[in-house]
């Protein structure tokens, strides 16, 4: 009663045997490391303050394209190995086992299937990006580690096609109308709701959302003191080359893993 | 001396031993899950900073509606069954066995009376709350997951109708006039002092005072940045059913369970 | 090397030996459990952000009120009892055996000489209240919780009477001169510097310390909203009287200590 | 697989035989102290989060002023003695040993090249030091602790002499740009990027990235209030003085040291 409940982690057996389970055969041989790092990214946006109770991250399959994974409906603080699910891309289950899944994993669906250059996808409620998402006050990389989140970020309104809902993305009409908002850019705001980050590999995507709310962050203590000077597009293409670079990009996985207490996969 | 003192927390054995107390003999074959969701309760709220060395957190008893438990005069992160201490609803303690009872656990009894919908009462003082009881700057929630502290919360203040006072609710009377102005809703703030969250049952209002302190900082990060877009009514409406479905409920009550080390109950 | 170094804390028998020093005999049979609570007071302050590697606490020595006990130069976190030595009212140390003391004990003793209702002090630097020191801006109560720091807190700046200095108390004039300042009220803050608050037991000023840091921040996040309505001067005196309760008082010196993980003393 | 990894520290003998590597052997008799040092400054940076992912911290060698330490590209949270790389003032590596550095060890070389006072250099993204880079807001000592950041901090913008870049310094012609613009002052700012901060010890350059934070952060919350009063130049460099003095400065050092939990060194 009351006792203490530590994170328990999958042993690396446990792991393996929970991936044994019929569905999972085929995707065994070499989806394992894509689904170790999208136990690790569950963990990371979680420690960092990205995601909270709420919020979720999915990877494609990469030897489906028609396919991404996502965990069941669960805190990304504690999702595990056994906790995710496939699904295809109108956001159908291919083998629940009795899971819930997310109310909201037609966001995934619909962005992996107008985005072929896609293969990560987060879907959160950071705080400090949550003021951009009602003011009209632009959300715009003012630093080169933010450069990453591109330089044209759209805000969606759930209500402009679909008027008064729960604000919750439940159809895959409403999650292609967000998809078509976001268009070929990185990131999406969605009004009084949140954001959506995407990247061609999981860590692309983590860090995105990482240092989406990093900008937003330093942009509500900036927005008082003058006007900042945002970086030029030619600025933000060349600074996000550079920091997904692998120089920089597997130096901040290993760093977000250590912080997160998870192995880097 | 100076030594460290780490969380003690009662195991099982102990915990029924606790409830073995004459006076607690009839509640204990249906009230232990309630009871101990009630002590998981207090360590969330203290683990999200809603409540820090004051603040408390009650359950109506469900098997008798004219009573409800509320901890003795202790600070909700160190709480345990046995602090435990029935009321009736006028505030008077059933079976005090020596233990100090909390000041303003007329907050808790009076709105049990007046509220029969009501089956948990959390009051509190949480910092970002505070700013909206002393500047007119109405508190509306502005994105979905703070759907559910309701489209009106109105503001109480103890001067106008006791004059000056030491600001607590310690009467009967004060505590009636306070969920007069509650009246129908969900949140009341009170001036100069904090608020208090009711909700039909320990999850809902739990949930409900965390996410009032989440949707006060959105606010006041976004204020300065522009006039933020609330909520329509029926968004708020809608949205709160959904953030109370078993879906999402049961995951954020997992997740702050967790995130506080406290069995989920 | 960078191996970690845990927070080693005296046990009782070593602390015991540690009183035996012939200087503190004296002491030794009524004094131990102040300076036990003094200790934890310094543990308390750090843990909860009122001081960083800087500031300080003293409590008055209850059996010669001529005297105080204050750590040697050491930051608040690390303060264990044979860190603790005496000094007298002009802060001359009885009896340092080789250890050095705070540059601004004098602080501490020129509080002391002018208030025989004081019988503890807190210097500190708190990052919320600093802003108050350096704008004009006024520091008053506006929550129930800090009515303790009073209605009055007056601002000293070293400046006026002793010109360009390196912004520290050094002598027991200018340890006067503040105290002059603080006359007769709770709490002064020191422009570009920081603030004292003082009390009339340890438990008391560090309270005070502390919601003198939560009462700014709230005032912090307030302002930008609208005018803050203060609490009255009658709210302010009889607040303050049901704070330093028995009921309140122990409950949050329980809580601060658990927290900061030392034995309440 | 998200097993919990535990920060990994090199104990004294496998320390010692890291140090063997024959490249080392000249630096080992004096050297070391400076070396156990270097890795304490990373994990203080980054447990104060002066630096997160990103950021690192040099120390010139105290045999050869040609020479500098610096980490190999990793996060200085991360940072082992192993992990250390000599570098000439070129930003050449003495011995690289396959290990990769960071791209920008090119400021560390230009600052040591072009100031023979400096001992050791601080280069970060603090996110509360960031919005003084892209809003004109002059970055100013505004409390005693903070007087060692210098009375003038100059900000520097790549951009002036090397047009659109990914914001990065990567030739030591763009280092040596940067370093004129630092001059002869403590701190210098980089507009969308961080700030650099000299000293003429580890200890000096680490509290002084410290208090630019605790600086920034205080003026933050100022500047909404009113005009904040700045210290004056004297004062500034009296108070300077102050804070380097063993007195204070040792004690900061073990608050810093055991806070990150590690050996003072």
């Amino acid at each position: 009663m009351t006792g203490c409940t530590r994170r328990r982690v999958l042993g690396g057996a446990a792991a393996l045997a929970a991936f044994a389970a019929p569905s999972l055969v085929r995707a065994q041989r070499d989806a394992p490391r894509e689904l170790r790092r999208l136990v690790a990214a569950n963990r990371i946006l979680a420690n960092e303050g990205v995601v909270d109770a709420f919020g979720h991250v999915s990877v494609r399959d990469p030897r489906n394209a028609q396919r991404f994974w996502l965990s069941r409906s669960r805190s990304p603080a504690l999702v595990e190995l056994n906790d995710l699910m496939e699904f295809d891309l109108e956001g159908a289950a291919i083998d629940a086992r009795g899971r819930t899944a997310y109310g909201e994993r037609v966001i995934h669906a619909a962005i992996y299937a107008a985005r072929s250059d896609v293969h990560s996808v987060v879907h959160n409620h950071a705080y400090g990006v949550l003021p951009f998402t009602i003011t009209g006050q632009p959300l715009r990389p003012v630093v080169h580690t933010a450069s990453v989140i591109g330089a044209v970020i759209p805000v969606w309104d759930i209500r402009t096609r679909f008027g008064a809902t729960d604000m919750l993305v439940r159809s895959i009409e409403q999650g292609r109308d967000l998809a078509a908002t976001l268009a070929g850019n990185t990131c999406v705001l969605m009004r009084g709701h949140g954001a959506a980050a995407v990247g061609a590999s999981i860590e692309r995507a983590v860090l995105t959302a990482i240092y989406l709310q990093v900008n937003a962050n330093v942009l509500l203590q900036a927005l008082p003191l003058g006007t900042p000077e945002a970086l030029s597009a030619e600025e933000i293409a060349r600074s996000a080359e550079a920091q997904f670079s692998p120089l920089a990009l597997d130096r901040s996985w290993e760093y977000f893993c250590q912080r997160a207490g998870v192995d880097p996969g």
